[in-house]
């Protein structure tokens, strides 16, 4: 935190320190200026919606990517992102020492809904496994309406650690189970999760129906939701579709718009005081695009990203009292743009990309490989050293050096070999370059923008980020 | 730039921008609040002492690295580095669109000394190479005392981009002759370069001398500059040893604390007007470990960067007038904190390291390779796997997969080898990963303090950052 913020700014951090051991900050402020700030209408100065958004695996070589791989190449200049507009600073992501420097999405998940650094695999929960309260929870219970969306299950590492408290990010039954009873936290869910959610030994759907909830399962439901019901969308068996496989490109972006118009609608319905709204919203995939060191499929759940952001900008230019804040739990596959020596890096190939490369992959075994054909999948011509490469790999399949960790197990080896070529391909036209199958430790930048988005500048631990916003719903 | 900044801060760069072109910013001041400001002492608001860093090399990963590294391992807290005190936003480096997006040391520092986007290795030049006016020349022009700083020679890409006018960074002797051809711009320099200043066609030291400098080749002599003298120091042929074989590991602090006292000193012994300073100073060696994919010394050479910016921190609280920007030129190695899957990241083996890998490597070859040596070397105790790796190196030496594009051709296989595995131990112990032995695109930190430091938050490109110096230069 710089001392440039406003003296309220600071103040509201200042009194927010002594509860909450923001210990690391060098904020000294006077006596005087805290009482001033103390004196003042403090309520006037917090959001009255708050809307935490999480690129998940979301490093700064990603977000610096999407700029080369947004820019328009028909201008001399580089475009500017919407992530370049709001950029504010940088958060470090360590778990709890248990778990040595390098976090998962649990651990760091429970550190921003929480505030409080934890194992890797914890769901809401502190190093001794006791529950932590979340943000989330401390919002409904200041009388706020509450909602999450995300493009993985809606039970997975991320949405849980804001909603639930069980020791393993595993136990995605059990997550979900607690969803209902535990007491049913959120006025709108949107994500996958039919396998999770309708069981042979449980219909959590049938649950929330009959807690009052309307259940969706298609993106056409989005246009039209109930203005005083609280909502269950679940589009997908596990996460959704890959961005460039989904009928919905835009799918994260779709699913935000919905989802805040009904928390507003909701609002103004209740017969109650209009306390605004806590949204929880994550691009769950540019993860798992990490994880499989899949350039084409990061850059795709990147637009999605950007998509909804540029949308949250238009809902806080009318609606001011809003905050969003947006950062990454973690950098994934520690890719870099550039690779083997090689000053370049090259986004052409990518944005025209109209499947994911798994679907390429399968439709690879399931068709012969042509010339044409393979130009029908990529959406641009193979020269004949990639087409060659595929033909041979379809013949004489090989599984070296595949640092994608995370593979379905019950993939052919036909299919496991021609994805990882068809990356391959993707790399060496890209020139992009990946160390890990897994997460990396890097700093992970941090944007803001609306209401009290100052008090996010400079650097700062994830843990900071939930303790600044329970600061800004009056804890 | 965020619309957070005091109004002033705002104006100035409004100013600015109509001569700058700073066009993807936005900041829409009312034509009042730019007339308040206009109408206001401008000089007042302007910092008398500027002093550019840079971290040549160092991306996000350092200094994300460098705070894990740092860390009191007997303490629960992740302790905050200097780093984190000041991080305030990040910065593009990519070059002139005929280079890619992928920046060399040249073409960065063109644009962060003189606000111009140039092709790789233009040195002070624009694409059409033609000269372009830099943040130092402008500052001298202004009267103000200037002097350079670095680990490199002094006649490198970097400080000779603040410096000089070349088509290509390659012509070092070109460029060290211009230093005196071309007039002499700064009133101190230190760093290496016997090699190009003390040749048979040219002794440029006794051309230094003859023009009134005092010239020193010992750091030892740093502590008794004449205080009405301008300064020449050359401490290597050509850049300096590595901070962990260097007499001195924290040579760059050191040679930084006789600058800005120099500078200083003559400013009041000068008979004219108290101007201020413009410094450059280089952590140049973090780029060099970097290419080699050499952990240890990359954290060697971050440490003596982040004992320079402490000893800044300090002047700067005695010199409120002094503003301190600290950046990147651009990422190297694709280094990332975590490898192969593994979650985990460990600075413990490094933080007792008392030799460069380079030496460690040459001892190797001249001695034999036995346990307690090993340890003598390491300053830690060697596995058995890796012993008999080192053993089995020198016995067969092998180069395979070797990704350091710099190395010396002169030297030999056995030691080369025994050079790629001391890394490849380093590597593992730590689990760093590499992904090219050149620069990559990321976006690097930018980190600012003291007067008009707020000026440089947020998202911004490498050349915005010459273009907001030149306004504090009011230019």
């Amino acid at each position: 935190m710089k001392n440039f913020l406003p003296v309220l700014a600071f103040s509201l951090l200042t009194i927010s320190c002594a509860n909450t051991d923001i210990t690391h900050k060098k904020n000294n402020l006077t006596v005087t200026e805290q009482a001033s700030a103390l004196s003042g209408s403090l309520s006037n100065s917090l959001p009255k919606n708050i809307i935490m958004v999480i690129g998940d695996g979301m490093g700064p070589a990603y977000t610096t990517a999407y700029r080369y791989f947004s820019d328009n190449p028909n201008t001399e200049v580089v475009e500017e992102t919407v992530f370049d507009r709001h950029l504010i600073g940088l958060s470090s992501t360590y778990p709890a020492s248990v778990s040595g420097v390098v976090t998962d999405s649990a651990a760091s998940a429970t550190a921003l809904a929480a505030g409080v650094k934890s194992y890797n695999g914890a769901i809401g929960v502190d190093v001794n496994k006791n529950k932590v309260q979340t943000v989330l929870e401390w919002a409904k219970l200041q009388g706020k309406k509450t909602g999450i969306v995300v493009t993985s299950q809606i039970n997975h590492a991320t949405p849980a650690a804001y909603l639930a408290h069980n020791e393993s990010r595993k136990n995605y039954n059990a997550i979900a189970d607690s969803y209902i009873d535990d007491g049913i936290k959120a006025d709108i869910y949107l994500g996958g999760g039919w396998k999770y959610f309708i069981r042979e030994d449980r219909n959590l759907v049938d649950e929330f129906k009959q807690s009052g909830f309307h259940y969706l399962d298609n993106y056409q439901g989005l246009a039209k939701l109930p203005n005083n019901k609280p909502v269950l969308g679940l589009f997908a068996d596990v996460g959704l579709p890959w961005a460039l496989d989904d009928t919905n490109k835009h799918r994260l972006s779709t699913m935000t718009k919905s989802a805040v118009h009904h928390l507003v609608d909701l609002q103004s319905t209740d017969n109650v005081a209009d306390e605004g709204f806590f949204m929880l919203i994550e691009a769950s995939q540019i993860d798992w695009a990490g994880h499989g060191n899949d350039i084409s499929d990061a850059m795709a759940e990147m637009d999605d990203l950007a998509k909804t952001l540029e949308y949250l900008e238009h809902f806080v230019e009318h609606h001011p009292d809003t905050l969003v804040i947006v950062t990454a739990d973690h950098s994934t596959g520690g890719f870099t743009l550039a690779a083997k020596g090689k000053y370049e890096w090259h986004a052409e190939s990518l944005r025209t990309m109209k499947h994911s490369v798994n679907y390429i992959a399968k439709q690879l075994v399931a068709n012969e490989i042509s010339a044409d054909y393979a130009k029908t999948l990529f959406n641009f011509k193979l020269n004949q050293k990639e087409l060659s490469l595929l033909i041979k790999t379809k013949k004489t399949p090989k599984l070296e050096n595949s640092k994608n960790i995370y593979q379905d197990k019950k993939t052919s080896v036909t299919e496991l070999a021609l994805l990882m070529n068809v990356k391959h391909i993707m790399d060496n036209r890209t020139n992009s370059g990946w160390t890990t199958g897994g997460h990396t430790a890097i700093d992970v930048p941090v944007f803001a923008f609306g209401k009290q988005s100052e008090l996010f500048n400079g650097a700062q631990d994830n843990t900071d980020i939930a303790k600044k916003i329970f600061t800004l719903l009056g804890k």
